[in-house]
């Protein structure tokens, strides 16, 4: 494997998505391949078990077959998508991966952090990410963005409550203190352009290391 | 709970289906409340994800993928279906449950018998069946008979070849001496009548315990 794996994380409305957007090009220019993606990253079967973890008429889903869902359709996008791009030298920026089950799953929903990640360990096996961004924004504010973009559909996990979303926030700053050397955090509660770069230098600084 | 959780286990074939449907009301006349049922159960979000599992357009679809995906079932049926019948007391008869995600997948498709066991533990958590019935016969016999039911529509998994069913018969084996006090064998290259007259003796036996 001669890419290199870069994973976004954060909450609910912290501008991962757009800043991971914005970076392609930036990184690009410097002479690297990019692929970006998101699980379930276009893969067929990854989309179809999705579909299923957030339609919201599942009232019912349990919340350890929703964990088991996850690492069914991260496993496949892995195997399809990540692994290929890595192998042909690829730098991969992923939107959200190991570290979201085990806030999402792991600790707002009170699984437990070690056992979501033996179940995720199965799924990716030795392959956990080079290097993972988490943006740091209060969840108060997170969602505040998010109800101003009128543009987002909403689905089953958008319906959580104010003390989900801390309990994920709290998770992630576990996370930070867990992994220091693989998560390096970033301050998005600044403006787009300051994120951006702050983003671009650690990832940066990683790659010339 | 009250009730007892009985699992019906074996290759292709063996019969084990047929024999469940005709105990049950042999055991409902000895004064028990029986449930028969098979994963995914008409459990809707477990159908959903069993309908990803068997669909014979899915030929990238990944080891661990699939056994995540059985997991996730398993425990949607558990949850909605096996434990609340079991905390009212009933007998709940399943055509299937861990021991063929250690065989089909752990064993036969190479995945390791221990790694899948402990994501479906994650899965089931203590939910452990009572006793388990191995119904036993050479996976040719067992193959033979499947092809000779003309009526029996074909999944995914009928697809693979002679191989792959000897390997799952090789991993019932070893369970069985893996967990003698609760998977019990019963000779299934008898006659029908034969194999429900041990099954039922099995069974009954269990129960007066």
């Amino acid at each position: 494997m001669s890419g290199y794996f870069i994973t976004f994380e954060g909450g609910e409305g912290a501008g991962k998505t757009s800043i991971l957007h914005s970076l392609q090009d930036k990184i690009a220019n410097l002479g690297y391949d990019v692929v970006t993606t998101r699980e379930p990253g276009g893969i067929e079967i990854a989309e179809k078990i999705r579909n299923i973890i957030l339609d919201p008429t599942h009232t019912t889903m349990d919340g350890r077959t929703e964990a088991l869902l996850y690492a069914a359709a991260r496993r496949q996008h892995l195997v399809e998508k990540v692994l290929p791009a890595l192998e042909n030298g690829n730098i991969v920026l992923c939107d959200r991966f190991i570290d979201s089950s085990l806030a999402y799953q792991g600790h707002a929903r009170g699984l437990g952090m070690d056992e979501v990640f033996s179940v995720n360990q199965f799924a990716i096996q030795e392959c956990m990410p080079d290097l993972t961004l988490f943006f740091d924004i209060e969840p108060k504010k997170g969602l505040q963005r998010i109800a101003a973009n009128k543009d987002r559909e909403r689905n089953r996990l958008d319906l959580e409550n104010i003390h989900f979303h801390e309990k994920v926030y709290e998770a992630y700053q576990q996370l930070v203190k867990k992994f220091p050397a693989r998560i390096k955090t970033i301050d998005a509660d600044q403006k787009l352009e300051k994120v951006e770069t702050d983003s671009l230098e650690k990832i940066t600084s990683y790659l010339k290391k």
